[in-house]
């Protein structure tokens, strides 16, 4: 069994979820290779420690300079904050370590298009983490896409909706502030992904973003938001499909509103991260009697279900899809393969979101660049 | 009890829905005016004294003119094609009689200004069957709404999506030729009516428009469809809320895709159609530990319900929307007082659909005409 | 076009459903005998002339002897309370009268034998409200298990409850009282009908009944109740399958909970009331990863739905229900055939309640008379 | 940080989940005690070192006796069948190890006594792995109740339905053989458990239990199956609360049908582990036209979500429902102080299964023993 030393960058929300993905990823998917917990860094010293102890990391690092250049840590986990993702990826691939990156990939299209230029000199493995895309039920949309279940595609709604900033009396924090901790620049990603992913390239598109809040409290009074809380887009694929994307960060009432519907000329699919175990599957076919959505429960028959689980219906959560994360990162090092979706594909969707904003402006439909 | 003579013009799908509505609706609703199934017209004289005998109306007439002209009709109802409306209602007017008008008002702007024009004329009451807005449930949506119930809105997404031309392979039919007959003027009517009735008006909005099948397979070969199979829209409203529409007839699946989802800053509503007895309320209140939307089941403490049920759950239908209607108009009648939904609401919803198909040409936001 | 005139006893809850019913469901069915609304009576001369003004009665009786003598009276519905369903019946059938009679058929086995008795020895034709039974959804139902679409049956399961009793505060009514007004004598029926109609014959079964709140308020303090709240029985069907059954008026949160599950050897079946409009089918056939329950919108190709609606996923409701039962007594009474369900029907289910309370008592299984 | 070695018995379904869950427990709650994964067996020296190698063990033993006695091995868990419960807890016990156990608690009531008088009599921990208790949804739901959230408890309803031997042609395997293997052995006990957390002791039962194909093909021609398919009963709680369980392999459909309602005089509460991020709650109080069933998904809020992920809807899974149990018996071991269930938890409902029995022999109600 070979072993691979994993250095983490990050030890909040999502450095400890890929914490918890490598020290289970093993057992789970009885990897090849092995990943060892070989050290982790956070903002200061101090929480670097306190990290190490609490997630099992054989050191930790006074800062990521440190860690990316030891020598036992063979691939990079970034899990640090947008503006600090390009800086760490040029030097871990300057230094010939494969780089996994939290989405979206660095905090701006400039900081996307440096991050793919310096994986592909380096030519080494590097993924964006994209983990919604990654459920076996959207995984297994993707295959029912690919086969024709549902005929000619003919119109995609997508939506990335959440509401931790819908009250207007939530005092203004960091994600008030900069356009990469706006809804554009931090949810959008993940929708947009899934939409390049299920659906293929947007070649054009028109949008409006707004901010609903301009004004929050703050601890010195009232403070200026100076990103945005919503924003919608109109867009055609390459396919030649029209479709419409949502994101919202103060959508009341929903917590995980990464959803998606799909028509086909012979049926249709329906997807809510809410119930992320089910698909429901429209099939214009048999008699009409008969005919309506069916709610299909993830089970063993379903993409990277069974290492979870023998039982279908018996479902998979958050956690699971990093750890599924883990195991493709795992082996795009191991195969030497690129894994999807790699920086090239954090670019794109960069782009759209960069047109978006680009369109809001000037209230028309404008293409999106291809890299 | 007071009695008037109705007159209905077409005995098809809706016509035979105004024809049970009125046998309905004193029962129902104790109304003081009575209604008398008084004459029935159709497009030739047979199928006008089929739909006599079937429907129970005491005679049939051979043609419109001779309906509207008949002394005992005292109110007259249109439900015949959309071609039909203007010259129907303008006679109507003419000779002092009430008029009730199935969506949407006429065939095109015109048709509807002027039919506007003739209704405030005469100063006679009008009405337009947009029937949905009058749901036990849509009707609480609106009352949630005014009553503040979810705060200051923030976001409105509605849709009407249905299947019957989702398959290429249908045959092209009267729907598939005439601006009036395709997706945007036959379908969208009933939710732009319902964006408008809950939202306010629409001042500004950018829409693609699109037909799928170009070209559908007819009794003499391939046959060119010249109206459009889905649209969508953004919107603004006066109020600065931003929004999206869509309408579809080729939403393989969907079969009364007539929903919205509405958020506020305190709260959100979901409504759909298809379980037409449910609305889904969230009130950001209490500990978010019980946080959630609410499955709320129409029943006797909801608008218009206990007249057909003393029991909550038990559920209205289709058809007892267009009785809702049918009380409606004869209470416009009884009393001289306008019931809204008014020609000016059917115009203002045709001014929103010719706005639609305008940016759809040039791909930039159009303010809307008011009126 | 023959006419039949109608008499109706009681204008409450059901006597206005029924007059509804009459006035709409020959414009709705296009039957061929036309209801006219002859005669209406209820407790008292007052409010027997207050529902004939109110439903559109040509006349009103001052007691149900008088209505039911009237030679213009041809048919009888009986819309009073179970004690006086007896009597009524009985002396319609002596003068040669069809009676449609709400369930429960009589206050007790007894009466339910002797309206047996006398609607057989009349051979008039005679039926029973049971009008759930009667939506498209359930018809639809018992049309996949004719035709073995689930496979061999294994299990069912009912329930029919509701909340109206559920907080013990509310004060003691006349439903606290006498054990036909129980939850057993009146909200049972309706489900204990589904599950003959659906499953055939319940041979044995073994019972638990129990009051609740055997105290409550009342206008002179506390009150005792003498009937049950909930009970559940646990059923042995003809052809050998279990089920269980529960009802209740405690049922806090339930409205209409008319619903049940039923398992066969290749598919399964759900359904509840409160979306009266979904059938949800799970067929075990096709890929694994493409199998679920398929929520069935009723529609056109359903039993009775296109009457109402040319529209699939509009819907039908309560009121539509009692329509159905119209046309199906007028049928009954045109075509001389008897119309399930018949008194007989209705004697079924009350033996299998009164089995049920004798079981409760010993707690054994009991096997179930057979008329 | 203090160590412990973990030792593992079986290496199937459930003997991955635990290496899993021990792999992964001390990232996700940051624990006192960390588990070694120290050594795992199975059937035979070759699986035990394949499991090994797989899982991240540190050592494979050749049999269950090498491993329990294992100076490294501290703790151990059983995930082999259940007729090896029992001897191998009563080994390590008596070399002063806790253990954890897999449900159910040995093959037969006997053995569970056995096994509980042995952990008594070593007074060390021990626990059973009911681990659907440890949702947080369900999790939850016992807060509820226990806050009086939905006023006194007045019914209860719970079933544990899957598919996997609902078609008959399905051959013969050992889940047809033996008492232990069958429906009640196996399927029963998750939602006895339930019941009994959440309601309290059963203290009378009347049951019936029934194998619904007897024979199914086999390797040598036709093979009876000689246990049970699906059974029911009604209880009654020791608070005098009515109730209704169901258990069966053969629910078409059901995948996993860990389902339960409960009734209240203030609320109910829903649940369906098929969508196990998901708790409905009615409250009865508020406005009549605002109450309804409330979706409430898990979140931070909710007792052991947090650690797992920090945002609400995002979902738990079957494998976080290990670890949190992997949580409670480090904490056990640590603690000193027994962590429920226990084996006597177990050994109720063992007790509670094998009186289902009996009472499905005589058709009567029966009382169960206490221990
Ligand atoms: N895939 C997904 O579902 C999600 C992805 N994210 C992404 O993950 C990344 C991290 O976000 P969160 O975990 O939510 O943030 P967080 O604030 O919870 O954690 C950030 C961590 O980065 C560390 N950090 C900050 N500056 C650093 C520096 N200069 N050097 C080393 N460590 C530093 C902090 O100490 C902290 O441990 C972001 O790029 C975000 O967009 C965040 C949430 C969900
Ligand atoms: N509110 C709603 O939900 C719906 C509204 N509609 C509207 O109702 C109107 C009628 O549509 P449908 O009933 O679906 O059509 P249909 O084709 O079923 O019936 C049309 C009726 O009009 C009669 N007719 C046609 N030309 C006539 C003429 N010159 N004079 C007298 N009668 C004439 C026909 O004989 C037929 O009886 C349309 O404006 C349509 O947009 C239609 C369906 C649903
Ligand atoms: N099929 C269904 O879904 C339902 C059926 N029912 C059944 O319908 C029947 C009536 O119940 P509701 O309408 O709820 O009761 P209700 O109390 O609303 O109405 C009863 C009517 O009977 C009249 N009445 C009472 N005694 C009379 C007498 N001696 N002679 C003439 N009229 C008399 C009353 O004046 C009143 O108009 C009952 O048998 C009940 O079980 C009731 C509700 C629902
Ligand atoms: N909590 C839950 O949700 C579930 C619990 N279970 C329970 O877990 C236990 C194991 O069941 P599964 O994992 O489904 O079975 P399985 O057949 O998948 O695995 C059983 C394992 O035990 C090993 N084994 C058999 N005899 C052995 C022996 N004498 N010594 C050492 N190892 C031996 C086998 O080699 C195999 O690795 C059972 O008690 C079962 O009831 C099973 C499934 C789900």
């Amino acid at each position: 069994m070979q072993e691979i030393g994993i250095g983490l960058v990050g030890g909040g929300y999502m450095g400890k979820a890929h914490a918890v993905a490598y020290a289970a990823v093993g057992a789970v998917f009885n990897t090849s290779l092995r990943p060892r917990l070989e050290m982790v860094t956070a903002s200061s010293p101090e929480s670097s420690e306190r990290y190490r102890a609490a997630f099992g990391f054989a050191r930790a690092a006074d800062d990521w300079q440190t860690l990316v250049a030891d020598p036992k840590v063979e691939a990079v986990v970034i899990a640090s904050p947008q503006a600090t993702h390009r800086q760490i990826s040029e030097t871990a691939f300057a230094l010939g370590k494969p780089v996994f990156c939290e989405k979206p990939l660095g905090a701006s299209v400039a900081d996307a298009q440096a991050m793919v230029a310096a994986a592909e000199s380096a030519g080494l493995p590097n993924m964006v983490g994209f983990n919604y895309i990654r459920t076996p039920a959207t995984q297994f949309v993707r295959q029912l896409l690919t086969d024709g279940a549902i005929g000619d595609l003919t119109w995609f709604r997508g939506e990335h909706t959440e509401d931790f900033l819908a009250d207007p009396a939530i005092p203004a924090n960091w994600r008030c502030h900069g356009r990469a901790n706006g809804c554009m620049g931090d949810l959008a990603p993940h929708m947009v992904n899934c939409a390049l992913a299920l659906m293929g390239d947007i070649t054009e598109l028109s949008a409006r973003v707004e901010t609903l809040h301009p004004v929050r409290p703050g601890a010195d009074g009232p403070t200026p938001v100076d990103n945005d809380d919503h924003g919608q887009m109109m867009v055609r694929f390459a396919s030649g499909v029209m479709g419409h994307l949502y994101f919202s960060r103060a959508a009341t009432g929903r917590k995980m509103g990464y959803a998606y519907e799909i028509h086909g000329t012979k049926g249709a699919v329906r997807f809510d991260q809410e119930d992320q175990n089910a698909v429901w599957l429209y099939r214009a076919d048999g008699p009409d009697a008969q005919r309506g959505f069916t709610k299909i429960l993830t089970g063993p028959a379903h993409p990277d279900y069974l290492p979870f689980c023998q039982g279908p219906g018996h479902g998979t959560g958050y956690q699971d899809q990093i750890i599924i994360e883990a195991r493709d990162f795992l082996h795009a090092i191991h195969s030497g393969q690129p894994v999807w979706p790699t920086f090239r594909d954090g670019l794109a969707v960069a782009q759209v979101i960069e047109t978006a904003f680009a369109t809001a402006t000037d209230g028309r439909w404008h293409s999106v660049p291809l890299g």
